[in-house]
């Protein structure tokens, strides 16, 4: 496995040997190789960590001799040596792996450092202080790193010197302090190690080294690589780098810059700097930085330097840089360069700008984006200084983004009431229900005390495009009472409070809300997407609002019409009790009657909103009970009795009847349609005389009839022939082009879509309830146990937010496969929650299926996720998943 | 399709040419080659009812130059002709499709008839009456089969000419009576179809040909065909056959005979005749026939040639014959011979004596048993002639095998208290729940009113041989006032009621009831199949009171302990109650440790038991919730307070906070495993200590330790490693030999199963859930609507009951495969209810599984189909299949 090459000084490498010399080794080496000032050092192989554990932690002689031979060139090239007394090397040691593995291994700083050198230092610098400093740090680390001893009995002898001098801050320790405090440390560490502590910089450095290679086994590195799948043989490297001071005088400084604002993603630089600090002064925020641009006026020379840096690194790097910086006696030097984080705005504003400056290519700005983070572009968000200064009053989960500032008011009616009066209200819940979906509609936001990721107040509002905040299970909710408490505060109807649907943080008060814009570079973004995607992305959308919605983020259709919310409406929620507490066929039939005129009415709208564009209406899916009033809701089922003229007894006793064990695994779907087709027949209908009645004023409908949880091929044919007699019935045969088609949610369907495809127009996986049965756990019980699950790493993510690859997925492969061996073009989609979610959709694209659907405000999501598909899929690209 | 050969002779023909000339066409021409006395006739062959369909319902002009032909022939051999005005020919015309379909399709007797016909036979056979009976059955058939005219204006006619002259029986009419019912049916017909009646033979002979090829489309047959997978383009054929008559005087009769006695084997010949009458009227049961010896005196040579043919149709069909015959005018004919109907005692006696007499193979005597009629054998039955006295009260499901007869009691301490003073009860229950398993224990049969064919108490009651009816939903059931209504009738407390389990018949006072008889000859069958056995077979048993029955019953080991129904029993209930409530893992420990001595005495019971045969385990499957009071349950959530010495508030919330909304979806199986590992070490250091314990007598454990519901690999790894621990720690390690492995219930682990089989030892199957997720119904809520998809076809079986190959079987078969490309000599195998059904285990062997497992009382029957399913695969057999 080794070579004969061990030690690799750093221009001798470049970006493309990162599994050698690992990503900070391979990022130093291509710093330097681009001509950057980086601090000159070397990077000891990933191969001498794999030799290093596969013989007993022994090293092959030939790593001292090369690391010799590179601490010789190190020397050379810096001027500088090990234990000058003129001018002594200090040196960096560092893990670095071919995965970034943040804060699991361990880095010693100042090493070199030793009773003579200390002085000699104190005395070039002029700065005993310094000199001091750096060196209790290098004991410290030294000690804790390499010989494992206590971090915190270091930290508790300076505290007590602090004490003692009645002082509170590091900073503020002089360097009579700082001396006595080195002779503790020094106590200390042959106290705990029994020894000396080392004195000679090369018996230094090899200790060190060997720590470093030693931390890629510990506990928190070993458990950090099982959860983030990254081979425990890889190993580390080791990087050597001679230390730089921004803090030897007034004529030094440290610095971070962005290549341009990623606030904004204006093209101008932008950047802090301290003179006389290190790194960490800057990030501390104790003294106020400077800006970037100030720094001409006090070293116009090294300014111009960095300003020369921030176009090459452009030019080298084809994306915005973050970089640091130190200077030490007037020397820049880079210390670190990399891919700039950046808000949505910047990340758009930039992509399009650097092709049109030529530096990336559409495909390539494309890849930038981040699609989940496109979300922060369609929804209103608090105005980021104000969010600054409030504090939240609990936090639930972010269940559907953007921001809303409202009174609350705690039922459906309420909020409905309040709303009709002008009010801006938060409609909060212990957890919603379909009867709350008009009390939703007229809230500017949501918040619940129960429920998850993908409880109904989520989806619907996700849905909606509507803030909401749900789980918040720190909340007392009190619905009756018309207040909550939360850690001693009571909030009562009418108080003000602000939601963070991004965050899942809610405030008491009102925070100031920016609204989204919606420029003109996301839409040129957008464009170039669509030119790469093959996948089509459609909506999920209930309503013409939100159908119309959809269509102007871009959807090419619909994919999933719930039926259901429908049936929920006031106007007809009697019709549908009465339906359900018929005695007969007739008794339905005739509580049907009255459905029907309203749902043509539902469809016509939709189609209206959706001219030209295809459908799927999914008929009738929840079970019965659903839709009558609880065994306990006393006072409504008295009601409805004399509504219906019928009496409490019986009404109870058909809520008796329909009681389900597991009602996801019930009487519910196309079984429904088996049994009592009539609700279908009606449905259908419905569908066929909306459309022709469009069809009249010129408009074009496209329905597509979706039969839900098909699960063996002789439920649906029946229903199938069903629709098509109704469709001769209402005269559309011939007239409204229409297709037939089933969910993919049952196993036992997936499992057999050879069988299906054979009959069906098109089919769409049900991923949420797929994902239920196939893994064998309902998404509102899963609450107990699939947090600890994500946790220990069971499932790496939440299998209802993004598809389960390796199982649900495996089941989704071979559907498609079986499908598109019977009938290669069928359209094959995905609905549901995960048809949003960016690496379900690259799935989606990679198993060859024909389109997702999403929420009206995940299209934009979908289609970057799509188009990111296709061109990773078309350039075998990689690289971006490995750069994360 | 068709050859030039439409039309078969029967002594062209044999039993191999069922495709062509029908079952029934097959059957004679076997019969006739065989030189039995079958009155001659002719097929027309399925593939001339192929060309039918196909040339728009018309005839190739060489069908009916065949027929003509035929005719000539026929009337050659039987020395009758058609119109002949000595000796009129009179011919039946019936259907027969290669596949049996009883009654689907018409038949037309006595054609020949006609004005001048019914006067030479009046004449020839001096018995007018005779003549004119026979002259208006055919009328009557004609006019409905081939005119589809109405058979009840027909019918009414009749009835007029009856009640006109005071008579009820249709033998009560005169000769004159039936002279004017026959001048009426002429009138009638005409009156209907607007022609005379023909009187042509040879017209009569092509119409009712092409009546019964039209026949093959009328709509009971398309839905019959349907429903039992008969393809539709097989076609029928149609027999055309002399006509002989048993009513034509004393030297003519009837009769039904077997070759051997159907109810016990024995050897002997066994039959009842009538003399002067036709086959109906041994059916009809109007007159008392005679016994077959009695023909000797009667007829002896008639007698004697029955006699012979008995031999003969054994030699030829290797097994027990039922026959028909008629004697007209002293000459025996043969009209039909099939493999005769025989209780389960009858077909094990048969099956060994003819192995031993040299008809069959033991190959044969195996397959010939149903697997599932041997139940007869091993409960208790009640006294067939008591049983046909009996009415029974109502009718459930018949979910557990057997006769019960007790006094009715209405909980399970009463069941127990009355038990132990000697009374034999029969416990009856609204439906049962883990709490009644002790007073199900106590009674001799349960009585549900509520639950399927796998409810509770069905599966617990079959695991325990017990017999039980189930689901009888016309029973109103009042616990609390200790007693049940049903059709008016009230049963109290104390009341005698009978059950039989093997019908689900449900009857008020005492049958009697006779003890199973385990002879020698079902001792020597099972032998003899278990040496053609491959497939191992297990028990399901939690007792060691189960395990010896299944041990005696032959299992070769235990497949399935359900661990928690031991921890419902009252002394530990509340230690597990304590564990649940436990606010901490210390908590969950101490209450643990109180349970850990009586699960090692469980285990030491059943080790005991199996010494030397394995064992495997489950871990605790079910919610925790079921193990607490239900939260109406107010009294006993008091007691429980007390006891615990928490408040019944704190219960309450406790109870709330586990409520599922799916609880087959929910926080159970190895879910609970791993939130609460230490359940499971509690459980395994029972076993292991067991094992310890009951080694150091000498005995032989064999611990196979099962985790529940994996669905992830990553579920299964950390919970073998706490078991191999836990071996360590009890000293097991290296002296008790023991396996783990996992259950394949969730669709995931299915379809993961390679991955699976990389680190376990063994795979058992749960059916039952697996069945669940996949089909995506749960077996409590899919009452409600699986009937009607069982009655619509859309599945074949209740697919709780037997595997559902074309889906769950699909999932099943791809798991062995991707199991055994792993790991080649995986145990594979499968329990719950489907492990005890003949044709799962069928399936199970032919998909290469290791073994199945199933309830102590099934054991002999999956031995039985086991080896079925072994002989079946070697010879490639499936004739057996198709006979059926």
């Amino acid at each position: 496995m080794t070579t004969s090459k061990l030690v690799y000084m750093f221009e001798e490498g470049d970006k493309s040997m990162k599994m050698l010399l690992g990503g900070k080794g391979a990022n130093l080496a291509e710093m330097t190789k681009t001509g950057l000032p980086v601090p000159y050092g070397f990077t000891i192989t990933t191969d001498v960590c794999k030799a290093y554990y596969e013989n007993g932690k022994k090293h092959s002689p030939l790593l001292d001799e090369q690391m010799m031979e590179a601490v010789r060139k190190l020397e050379a090239k810096t001027g500088k040596k090990f234990n000058d007394s003129k001018n002594p090397l200090l040196v960096s040691v560092r893990s670095g792996a071919p995965a970034s593995m943040p804060g699991m291994m361990d880095t010693i700083l100042n090493l070199g450092m030793n009773d003579v050198v200390v002085k000699t230092i104190a005395n070039t610098t002029n700065n005993e202080r310094f000199a001091l400093d750096s060196y209790r740090r290098f004991i410290t680390m030294f000690a804790n790193v390499v010989m494992e001893a206590d971090r915190m009995k270091f930290e508790n002898l300076m505290d007590e010197i602090k004490h003692k001098n009645n002082i509170k801050l590091d900073n503020e320790m002089t360097t009579e302090m700082l001396r006595e405090l080195v002779e503790k440390f020094k106590e200390l560490y042959k106290q705990e190690t029994n020894e000396d502590f080392p004195q000679d910089p090369i018996e230094q450095l090899k200790r060190a080294r060997d720590a470093v290679f030693r931390s890629w086994m510990n506990d928190r590195a070993v458990v950090y690589r099982r959860l983030n799948h990254v081979p425990s043989d890889w190993g580390t490297a080791v990087n050597v780098q001679e230390m730089v001071f921004g803090n030897t005088g007034e004529d030094s400084g440290t610095g971070v810059a962005f290549t341009r604002n990623p606030s904004t993603g204006e093209n101008k630089f932008y950047g802090e700097f301290l003179m006389n600090a290190q790194g960490e002064d800057v990030v501390a925020g104790i003294r106020t930085p400077n800006k970037v641009e100030e720094l001409e006026k006090i070293l116009p020379k090294v300014y111009q330097e960095l300003v020369d840096i921030r176009t090459k690194l452009e030019e080298h790097y084809h994306d915005m840089q973050d970089f640091e910086f130190t200077i030490e006696h007037e020397k820049l030097y880079m210390l670190q360069t990399r891919n700039g984080k950046r808000t949505a705005q910047a990340a758009v504003k930039i992509a399009v700008d650097m092709v049109n400056e030529g530096l990336i290519s559409k495909e390539e700005a494309v890849l930038r984006l981040e699609p989940a983070a496109l979300d922060q572009l369609l929804h209103k968000q608090f105005d980021t200084n104000a969010l600054k200064l409030a504090t939240p009053l609990t936090e639930g989960l972010p269940a559907s983004p953007g921001a809303a500032v409202g009174k609350v008011v705690f039922n459906a009616e309420d909020a409905k009431s309040w709303a009709a009066k002008g009010e801006k209200v938060i409609l909060a819940r212990l957890e919603t229900s379909p009867e709350d979906i008009e009390g939703m509609h007229s809230s500017v936001g949501i918040l619940t005390a129960r429920g998850g990721m993908t409880s109904h107040a989520a989806v619907v509002a996700r849905g909606m495009g509507k803030c909401c905040v749900s789980g918040c299970d720190e909340i007392v909710m009190d619905e009756a009472g018309k207040k909550f408490t939360c850690k001693g505060s009571v909030v009562k109807e009418g108080d003000i409070i602000s939601l963070n649907g991004s965050t899942g943080q809610v405030y008491v008060g009102s925070i100031p809300v920016v609204e989204p814009s919606l420029s003109g570079d996301f839409g040129t973004i957008m464009k170039w997407a669509d030119e790469f995607r093959t996948l089509k992305i459609r909506t999920n959308a209930d309503t013409p609002h939100d159908a119309k919605i959809a269509r102007e983020f871009g959807a090419e259709g619909i994919g999933l019409v719930r039926t259901e919310h429908m049936f929920f409406e006031s106007t007809r929620i009697k019709a549908v009790r009465e339906m359900i507490l018929a005695k007969d066929l007739e008794g339905r039939k005739k509580a049907l009657a009255k459905i029907e005129p309203f749902q043509q009415q539902d469809f016509e709208g939709i189609f209206t909103a959706m001219d030209g564009l295809p459908v799927i209406i999914r008929m009738l899916d929840p079970p019965l009970h659903e839709f009558l009033p609880k065994h306990d809701q006393v006072k409504e089922i008295e009601e409805l009795s004399k509504e219906l003229n019928t009496t409490p007894k019986q009404i109870e006793e058909t809520i008796a009847s329909l009681h389900e064990f597991n009602p996801m695994l019930g009487f519910r779907g196309c079984r429904l349609a088996v049994v009592y087709p009539e609700i279908m027949e009606m449905q259908v209908r419905a569908i066929f005389n909306a459309a022709l009645s469009v069809s009249a004023k010129g408009i074009k409908a496209l329905p597509e009839i979706e039969v839900p949880l098909v699960g063996n091929i002789k439920e649906y044919t029946p229903l199938a022939e069903l629709t098509h007699r109704i469709a001769e019935e209402t005269g559309a045969k011939g007239k409204i082009h229409y297709t037939v088609g089933t969910m993919i949610e049952v196993p036992r369907a997936a499992l057999t879509s050879d069988v299906l495809a054979k009959e069906v127009d098109f089919m769409s996986f049900g991923t949420n309830d797929l994902t239920q049965m196939t893994c064998g756990f309902s998404r509102d019980d899963a609450v107990k146990f699939l947090g600890k699950y994500v946790e220990k790493g069971i499932y790496e993510q939440d299998p209802f937010q993004t598809i389960d690859q390796e199982g649900v997925g495996l089941l989704m492969k071979h559907a498609v496969k079986l499908a598109r061996e019977v009938k290669k073009d069928i359209d094959i989609g995905i609905c549901g929650e995960h048809g949003g979610d960016p690496r379900t959709v690259e799935f989606c694209h990679n198993i060859g299926m024909s389109n997702v659907s999403c929420s009206p405000y995940r299209v934009p999501i979908a289609r970057l996720a799509a188009a990111q598909a296709a061109i990773k899929q078309r350039t075998g690209n990689d690289q971006q998943k490995f750069n994360k």
